[in-house]
C-alpha cells in the first residue's frame, strides 16, 4: 500500500494504492472537507483492494479557499455551485482513471460529496456501485433571506436529483447515515431512498441507520459501506 | 475449514469449523428452518474465521416435527413456546461452547430465530455483538380465533423483550431487514429499534434496510451483517 499524488483531468489528485488493485474508488469530500480529509474515513478500503482517489472540490484544500461562508446570504447558491463543478470534475477524473488504470469504478461521497454522487447518477454516470454517507439526494432546505439566482442551481430545487430515479440505471446504491445528524436530517435521507424506490430492482437500494451517530462517518458506517462495495466487485 | 457434528448441552449440533477461528457465531434459524439451512445464508463466515454453529429448534429438523402449522387454534402459543425452549437451549449450547472452545461467541438469528435472540438479550445474556435478521423484538400480531393460554407465552405479549430495553446492556446489535417483507413487517423492526433507542450508547444499535428484498435473508444481507460483527471482534 502507498500513496501517491497523480494528476488526472488536470486535477490534483491524491491516491492510496494497494499492492493489487482490484477497483478504483473516487471519494468526494463534503463542505469544507479536502481529500486527505475524506481519505481518513475510509480506513480499510485500500487494504481490500480499493485503488482510493480522492481530490479537492472547487475553494477546498489546495485550490484555494474560502469555502462558502454561511454567513453570505448566497451561501445556498454558492455552496451547489460547488456541488455542480465537483460533480462535473468528478465525471472528468473519473473517466481519465478508469482509462488509465483500466479497473472498474465506484464512487463514494460524504455530505455535499453525497449530493454530488446523486448529481452524477442522475445525469446517467454509471459507477459500479456507490455509497452516499451523511447525505441525501435533494438540496438543502433554502433558509430564509438565501437568494439563488444562478439558473443552474435553481433547476437543483426544482428538479432535484432524488427526484429523477429512472436517470439512476438502477446503479447499487447505499445510504449510510446516523439517527442524531442535524446537518442532513435523517428523514431527507429517507425522503431519497422512498423517491429512487420505484425506479430501483430489488436488491440494489438499501439504506444503514446508526442509532445516536451525527453529522459524521463512523467506523462502522465506513466498515459496512465497504461491505456494500464489496457485494458488487 | 471443515464441517463437523457436536453435541452441546445434549444436543447435536452442526458446526462450520475454520483453520483459524477467532470467534463462536451461534446461528438460530427460524419457523420450518433447520440448523444445516441457516448455515447455507451465512456464506463467507467461516473463511471470515467464525466457528459457526447451528442447532436445530425444538420440534424442527431431526429433533421430530412437525413445527406448529398455522391451522392450529393454538399455533401462535406453540411458536412461542417453541421460541422459548429455542432461546433457553440457545444459552446453554452457547455456554457449554465458550467453555469448551475458549473464543467470544457472537449470536445471529432470522425470523423467529431473531426473535429468540432478543429474548436471550433481554434476559442479561451477553454476546460480543447480535445479528437480528428479518425478525423483530415484539411477538407476532395476535390473529383472531387464537388461543394464549400459557402464562410464559402470556408474559411475552405483556411484556415483549424489545420492551426491555434496559436488560440488554448495550450488546451491539444490527437489525437487517427488507421493504418487501410480508411475514414480519419492517415497522415491526423499526418499532423494535425505536424501543431500545432511548437505552443504547450511541453507535451499538443499527439497522440495515434493503428495499425490495421480502422475507428471506439475502446474500447482500448476509454480508452487511458480516460487516457488523467484525466491527466487534
Amino acid at each position: 500500500m502507498r500513496e501517491e499524488r497523480l494528476a488526472l483531468a488536470g486535477l490534483p489528485v491524491l491516491a492510496r494504492i494497494p499492492d493489487r488493485p482490484k477497483a478504483l474508488l473516487l471519494a468526494l469530500h463534503g463542505l469544507q472537507g479536502a481529500k486527505e480529509h475524506i481519505l481518513t474515513l475510509l480506513p480499510g478500503y485500500a487494504e481490500a483492494g480499493f485503488f482510493l482517489l480522492a481530490f479537492d472540490a472547487p475553494r477546498h484544500g489546495e485550490r484555494g479557499g474560502p469555502p462558502p461562508s454561511s454567513k453570505s446570504p448566497r451561501y445556498v447558491e454558492e455552496v451547489y455551485q460547488v456541488a455542480l463543478r465537483f460533480a462535473q470534475e468528478a465525471q472528468a477524473v473519473a473517466q481519465e482513471a478508469r482509462a488509465r488504470l483500466g479497473l472498474p469504478l465506484f464512487l463514494a461521497g460524504g455530505s455535499l460529496g453525497a449530493f454530488a454522487v446523486h448529481l452524477l447518477l442522475s445525469r446517467g454516470f454509471r459507477p459500479q456501485a456507490a455509497l452516499a454517507y451523511i447525505g441525501s439526494g435533494f438540496p438543502m432546505k433554502l433558509p430564509q433571506g438565501q437568494r439563488v439566482e444562478d439558473p443552474e442551481v435553481q433547476a437543483l430545487y426544482r428538479e432535484p436529483p432524488a427526484l429523477r430515479g429512472e436517470a439512476y440505471g438502477g446503479v447499487p446504491l447505499l445510504h449510510l447515515h446516523g439517527t442524531g445528524d442535524l446537518i442532513v436530517p435523517l428523514a431527507r435521507m429517507e425522503r431519497t431512498v422512498a423517491a429512487l424506490r420505484p425506479h430501483y430492482p430489488e436488491g440494489r437500494l438499501a439504506r444503514f441507520v446508526e442509532e445516536g451517530a451525527g453529522h459524521a462517518i463512523t467506523p462502522l458506517m465506513a466498515r459496512m459501506g465497504r461491505a456494500f462495495l464489496e457485494a458488487w466487485l
